[in-house]
């Protein structure tokens, strides 16, 4: 029987803001290599990461930095991270029914080749999502730039943007188990609300409400910054910078501003930089695969226990992709943006 | 018998670009509290350093970092490192006719209170400008900004700017010696003529000939850049980071270009400074103190031996301070900056 498996792709590279025209949902019959070792997965649940747009673009230079960040070209099916289960296996490991997670793809069915890393979900205690969510990419990228960029100490003073995001929502979790002082901002009072509310930041603030952002940090941290978790780069960047202490860390996580505006850049002041000595690192998630055991650990630990919490944005359907994945530019979604493409039957 | 002693101090603060009018030169008797504790040293060499000039500054970021940092008034006396003699001692461990090293000042005698650290210079066979040069503070901080915040592997290829000037004429000797590929940039011909010829730099270029500093340094590093060492900021430094390695670094030494203007700030590609996993780290040669007999070693050695060169602009008398402190910004200097104040009889 041939199986339909919609899929998105870009219509063409884009340059600047997304735009939900940008994709188009296409249908093309699920083909695998009879007698190979390819794994056929239905998709369950997506990630819909902001990185994914400077995989779009004509030109970045990201994309020779690694594999997961090469070029995608329009027409081409879009591999994303994703837990899904197996309905076809040539590999022995695994069989039918089993729930994996790995680089699936934006679409109903990911035809997965030799090679390509899946793990078999065995906890049965944790809900699915979490698996591309808190305990997937953003929640690695989370635990390994906190704790190795960041190095925190008990007692010291952190900053995140984009707190309420994907990232930024489990920093400042990690940073309030440590005994860290966590603000974070963020652009709705909803979101606001909530890291105050739910997820324990000590405080928070909507950085659309503040007219100069280096006297809103000086107000937040008068004993001054001295870590710095930046998803956003640009403004926020420099006046992080300036409120900074001395040895002062940031770890340079992401740069959404720049994403969508290459001329939009952070121009922090390098005098800062040196009599402060500050460092400033970029890092990916992908080089931390030997903390993953340590990362896991920890964080299924803290979930259990009810210490830690994964926010998490679902829409619903692989139609809802483009819009979900937009809508990460506009600030649409709380926490982590996931596409639950179907429901699992288990 | 009274003794006239010449000192430079400043008219007023300096916004801007420093001119030899913002300085004056006074005389005042010499003063020293009978029965102190109190060196009285005549001095010999005098530093003259870029950083001097944040401290000149109304406001400065600088000013809270390190007490060498601290604000300068007008009026007052500025200290800076120098090499000297002692001609009256309250210390035990020095007698009349030592030499020693420290901090003194921009004048012909400087009362050196108790507690400041004077290290007496017992070799006889290097020149003494060494000690306010290659083995002073620029020393130090080229060694230690090198081995230890850019980590230099073998065969890695190492950009340096103001490559002429005090630190990165050594920068680019120490990455030599390591077994580095060294490329400088100076601003003018004289210059990269001494880095090729005389410093043994790979490659050098004039960055004032170079409409696009971004496809001048893919033309010299057309493998890329692994290492740094920047002492301007600015354009240069986005150039830099636009042609870095992976996990590459850049060492905040210094950043000239902002000094005199504001303005004139440097703004990197995050999305290169992310997934090229670029580390950018400021930091200050008194963070390193327990390098230096370390540093100390391995460069009179390599001095001695002739492995090195300490490139030298030497101005005479305490009158010719303010022309060669204002120079420095002016691109005059040709290696590390002096003023000799007197000759050394021995």
């Amino acid at each position: 029987m041939e199986v339909e498996n919609k899929y998105v792709s870009l219509k063409h590279h884009i340059h600047g803001h997304p735009s939900e025209s940008d994709f188009e949902l296409a249908t093309a019959p699920l083909q695998s290599a009879p007698g190979s070792n390819e794994v056929i997965v239905k998709n369950l649940f997506l990630s819909i990461d902001p990185y994914q747009l400077n995989r779009m673009k004509l030109y970045s230079s990201s994309h020779t930095a690694i594999p997961a960040a090469s070029k995608i070209e329009p027409g081409q099916r879009i591999d994303a991270s994703g837990v899904g289960k197996v309905v076809a296996s040539g590999r022995a490991e695994l069989e039918e029914g089993d729930v994996v997670v790995g680089l699936l793809g934006w679409e109903q069915y990911t035809v997965v080749r030799p090679g390509t890393v899946l793990m078999k979900v065995a906890a049965k205690d944790l809900p699915l999502s979490y698996y591309v969510s808190v305990l997937g990419s953003s929640g690695l990228t989370a635990f390994a730039g906190f704790y190795d960029v960041c190095k925190p100490k008990k007692g010291e003073k952190v900053f995140v943007s984009a707190a309420s995001g994907s990232v930024g929502s489990l920093v400042g979790q990690y940073a309030k188990l440590s005994g860290c002082y966590v603000v974070g901002c963020a652009g709705s009072k909803q979101k606001v609300d909530l890291l105050k509310g739910k997820l324990g930041f000590d405080d928070a603030f909507n950085y659309k409400e503040e007219v100069d952002l280096k006297s809103a940090l000086r107000r937040y941290f008068p004993e001054g910054i001295d870590i710095y978790f930046d998803n956003v780069g640009a403004a926020m960047l420099e006046a992080a910078v300036a409120n900074m202490n001395q040895f002062g860390r940031v770890a340079v996580c992401g740069a959404i501003a720049e994403y969508t505006n290459a001329g939009k850049r952070a121009a922090p002041d390098l005098i800062d930089v040196i009599y402060k000595r500050i460092t400033l690192r970029g890092f990916l998630a992908g080089d931390y695969l030997h903390l993953h055991e340590q990362f896991w650990a920890a964080t299924t630990d803290y979930l259990r226990r009810g210490r830690m919490i994964s926010l998490e944005d679902v829409s619903v359907g692989i139609e809802s992709v483009p819009t979900a994945f937009v809508g990460l530019f506009r600030g649409d979604n709380v926490g982590k943006k996931l596409v639950r493409v179907c429901e699992f039957d288990g």
